[in-house]
């Protein structure tokens, strides 16, 4: 199969997952009637189960296994926070704008689709040609704002709905912003990522787990971009579900108590080294990688291996999902390593999870803007011996000085890095006095060599005192339960052969509806039996939908296997009833009194299908598809 | 006890409260290290949890229980929808400005604090002054911006913190406002409720009702308001968590087909004409006040009826809660009837949940907006006559007289409301031509009786096309976990009597922690033996703290008391271990294999702690108080 033939299989498979899931209300573009924003969605009825569900696993799977302490911090965040973590200043994308009209573009996007449609389009194009494309293709992140410019200039594109010339590239913050209070002087965002609610409570959550490390905080939560052209659906949205692990672990020592559990698993890792050199994703066993120094620690290797047993528990094939390590000019520079749970769909590889071993960079840049210690303090075994640099202004003569902003100068004076202290101190020996900026007071001042005395001392220490570093497991919950919509959809022939049924293979975990109640013809008896089933499913806590149509059994079948409901219950006597699988359309044979208990069962995993095939009577029901 | 000594010990009552709720981070004033910001707060691990057990409570009894639709929408949402809603325009408070500071202020919060102050702390007042404040107090929702500046004026209110002259009142709307997409050319805000998602749907959702009515949809999600100076904690907040449900009904029957199993129930209530006399609320079956016409029909006395048992199940007080109807005053035009869930704690009666008959009001708001009908239809039994009023646009003469303008006239003629196209009909008839405005063309034309035929006629009528009214629950998911946490809490003196320790007495289903494990001694057997219970916990889904500290057992109960865990295990033995039930301290001794599924059983409501003293020997451990 050519290239060509395989994107359009891919788009037609798409499209029928699309059609499928906006018919039944998974999910429909949101203030549709008034012609919708993009990238905004709502999920309809069966979405919101699903995410729910899926929810509910993660919480169980993580937040509950490992005894995380979770939070809920508000989305509206002020701006200082912001300012701190870096996403006022760096959080951007470049655009540019089409010249007469205005419309905006994502210059990377525009650069992407040109080198892509050269290569797909133009089969005459010289190697050297193909080269080029295939290496801005690799590079496309690194480019600065010039260098994009630059190519957009030297390949001639314009903007793709007007042909007119574009504008320069320049950063757009993809923050919304908003203003906090009614005097409109505190300017706040909505929050692209729910991670710096945690960070900023580190020192409470500290406290609260006995003053201990490791421990873990996790947070569910809304997360807002203001893409500038949002695409491919559910997979960049304007507003998102995050659901974001920070676990906390002292920098020394990154071994996980746990990670023997782990260590066997075997998937498709996708190493650093093995993308530059063109090779593809292989199996490694988590426990190998780690210990051949392929995955950093233990911690990043236990996470990696839970997110690989939570993503495939939901439904998300095993063989289409692959863990990808980030290249050097990926990695943000504080980054000690970090790893992508990539998910493969129609719209190729997209990013999943993030698992990032942030090491102290988050905690650290909140303690420099708020003043605000967050650090662990570990007691020693016994007292060590330390040289520890003493910096003490001499007030007296700092007064003279200085005067009024005394205090100033003695704090940025004490506030200095070790670095930038024993500099000071070799200007100040060498040559008697020395320039020194003070922020507070945005001048540079004079300081002479009585004003201060920098020395290193011998210190006898009882505690560490230290930063920790940070390892973040982050999940995009839509792109997860859009990359499992894909993965569960199949279609099949109807019992006549004239048509394709769709059907979702959830397992009963994630399915929106766990089952349907249907009185196999319309009649009061079998509806009381059938409402009285519904009611021990209510009590049960099993979701349910009760159809009493008098549409064909076949047809109610076809409705609910589209939602991916794993169990039909029919009422055909007043005593027992007929119980469906979704995906083989066995049938079993179970008492009226029962049912709800043998549903609850098998959807809850107490036992399984094969359970219960092997403990009731199985039988082909004439009138079922 | 006077007045003043109620108020002294409410405030005491309230500061044990939110002292204990801070410290052990149930929840966390936001973005604390930066000091914070006003009306923004965290949960944090307990009160994370206890959020979580809330609403999974609330799908269950309210979503699961009605097979309601459940929805997810964005948070960002464009002006049209809330122009459309009314709250672009209406959504405001009045506020006033210190004219020196321009601090804000809630002029009526200003007004409303005078009044009080006036009333409590001057005993001399005369009865024409105390029943001036009374009323000042009573009609303060209905004053006018001139009213209210007036009586500020009168009464030469200031400033609070500066005693600077303010401004006069003037509206400041609530919504954070933002702008959507790169352009700067799409306003939006924050919603400030969920309702809106859901009637926007609409037309969707009742599809996929299969066409029926009744239903109802729900959504749990994030509203925003940012208020002027937000105060009273948790219970007036810039950012908060709604659960709608907005049940949709034909308004010719609003019966409920279920009302019977609510109908016996009895509970306080505080009807509008028991208000206004001022006699005190009273209990009164829910039945009998649909019957007598206190409560406008069975639908909306089946959702107080509800929301009755969902907040006692949760905890709250049945002695402190009441419904009360809001006065006319007090209710929007359109709303057919509408009563508040209100749950007294420290700060008063405070209102929790509102259930509002809204009538047809918001789905015909978005019709006339959107231009889409949401609307229902229903099949009549057979075609009946109605005499229907039809307008006919001249076309011909239209054109003629107004060339390109031609359609936006025909359009405005189809779209006259019956009134306004009877009195067109008899200016017509009367004087030959009449004025119209053309709202599309904004201006007014000259209509001659020859361009429009206006007449009613006789038409076969095969269904009924109609909006629906909406009944709308509507659950301050915050508010209504605060009042709970004043509820369940109180304090006990310890074994010693040398301080008080404090409890929440949080059902097992809302307790965040469900149980805890304690190895009495540190010793490894037992440790071992706790690790293998925790174990069992986490794969039978109980959250749980694990306690291997060597601080007294007394101690550590009391510090789990304080976070409301009901169940406490102490592992004494490697074979058995007690389990201690919070509020009673009583204990029973169960094997270590059985004991998860013991916890598991009385948490989930399988059975009770009365089955298990029944069904386990009970001891008293002489090391625990």
């Amino acid at each position: 199969m050519d290239a060509a033939q395989e994107a359009h299989n891919r788009e037609a498979f798409r499209q029928a997952v699309v059609n499928t899931l906006e018919r039944r209300l998974f999910y429909i573009p949101s203030f549709k009637i008034y012609r919708g924003v993009a990238g905004l969605y709502d999920y309809g009825p069966p979405g919101c189960a699903v995410k729910a569900n899926v929810l509910a696993s993660w919480r169980q799977h993580f937040v509950l296994e490992e005894n995380m302490l979770e939070v809920d911090c508000p989305c509206v965040t002020p701006e200082v926070v912001l300012k701190a973590s870096g996403h006022v200043d760096k959080f951007t994308d470049l655009m540019v704008k089409d010249e007469k009209t205005g419309n905006c573009y994502r210059a990377d996007h525009l650069l992407k689709d040109f080198c892509k449609e050269k290569l797909e389009k133009e089969p005459n194009l010289s190697d050297e040609k193909k080269a080029e494309f295939r290496h801005v293709l690799a590079v496309l992140d690194d480019l600065s704002a010039e260098e994009l410019g630059a190519k957009l200039k030297e390949y001639g594109i314009v903007a793709p709905d007007t042909k007119n010339p574009l504008s320069d590239p320049y950063p757009f913050n993809l923050m919304f912003q908003t203003s906090i209070g009614p005097s409109g002087t505190l300017p706040g965002y909505m929050r692209p990522e729910t991670a710096q609610g945690i960070f900023v409570n580190f020192k409470d959550l500290y406290y609260y787990n006995g003053s201990k490390l490791p421990f873990a905080a996790a947070q569910i939560g809304q997360a807002f971009r203001n893409e500038i052209s949002p695409r491919q659906g559910l997979l960049r949205v304007r507003e998102f579900t995050l659901a974001e692990i920070e676990h906390f672990v002292d920098p020394a020592d990154k071994a996980h108590p746990k990670f023997s559990e782990v260590a066997k698993l075997e998937f498709l890792m996708f190493p650093r080294e093995d993308q530059v050199s063109g090779r593809s994703a292989r199996r490694i066993p988590i426990g190998e990688a780690v210990a051949q120094g392929i995955v950093n620690n233990e911690t990043l290797g236990y996470f990696i291996g839970r997110v690989y047993l939570f993503l495939t528990y939901l439904g998300i094939d095993r063989d289409r999902l692959r863990f990808r390590q980030h290249l050097a000019n990926e990695m943000a520079h504080y980054a000690a390593d970090c790893w992508d749970a990539e998910i493969e769909c129609s719209y190729g590889w997209i990013e999943c999870v993030g698992i990032a071993d942030r090491s102290a960079y988050d905690l650290r840049a909140h303690t420099d803007k708020s003043g605000v210690p967050l650090v662990a303090h570990e007691k020693l075994p016994e007292p060590r011996e330390v040289e520890k640099l003493v910096i003490a202004p001499v007030k007296k003569e700092l007064g003279l000085a200085f005067k009024g902003n005394q205090r100033m100068v003695v704090e940025a004076l004490e506030a200095m890095a070790e670095k930038e202290a024993l500099e000071l101190k070799a200007t100040l020996e060498s040559k008697g006095e020395a320039e020194f900026h003070v922020c507070t007071l945005d001048r540079v001042v004079t300081i002479k060599s009585n004003m201060v005395t920098i020395s290193k001392e011998i210190k006898k220490e009882h505690q560490k005192v230290f930063t920790p570093s940070v390892i973040e497991p982050s999940f995009g919950i839509g792109r997860i339960i859009y990359c499992l919509y894909e993965h569960s959809f199949y279609t099949r022939p109807s019992k006549d052969g004239d048509e394709q049924l769709n059907v979702f293979r959830f397992p009963p975990l994630v399915a929106p509806i766990k089952c349907t109640v249907f009185p196999l013809v319309q009649n009061q008896q079998y509806e009381e039996v059938a409402k009285n089933i519904a009611r021990s499913l209510t009590a049960a806590g099993i979701s349910y939908k009760i159809d009493i149509t008098g549409t064909s059994i076949g047809k109610r079948y076809a409705r609910t296997d589209e939602l991916g409901v794993p169990f039909a219950i029919t009422v055909d006597s007043t005593s027992s009833v007929t119980v469906r699988e979704r995906d083989s359309k066995q049938q079993i044979r179970v008492d009226v009194d029962e049912v709800a208990s043998v549903i609850k069962e098998v959807t809850e995993g107490q036992s399984t299908w094969a359970d219960a095939l092997w403990k009731y009577p199985t039988l082909t029901h004439p009138d079922c598809s």
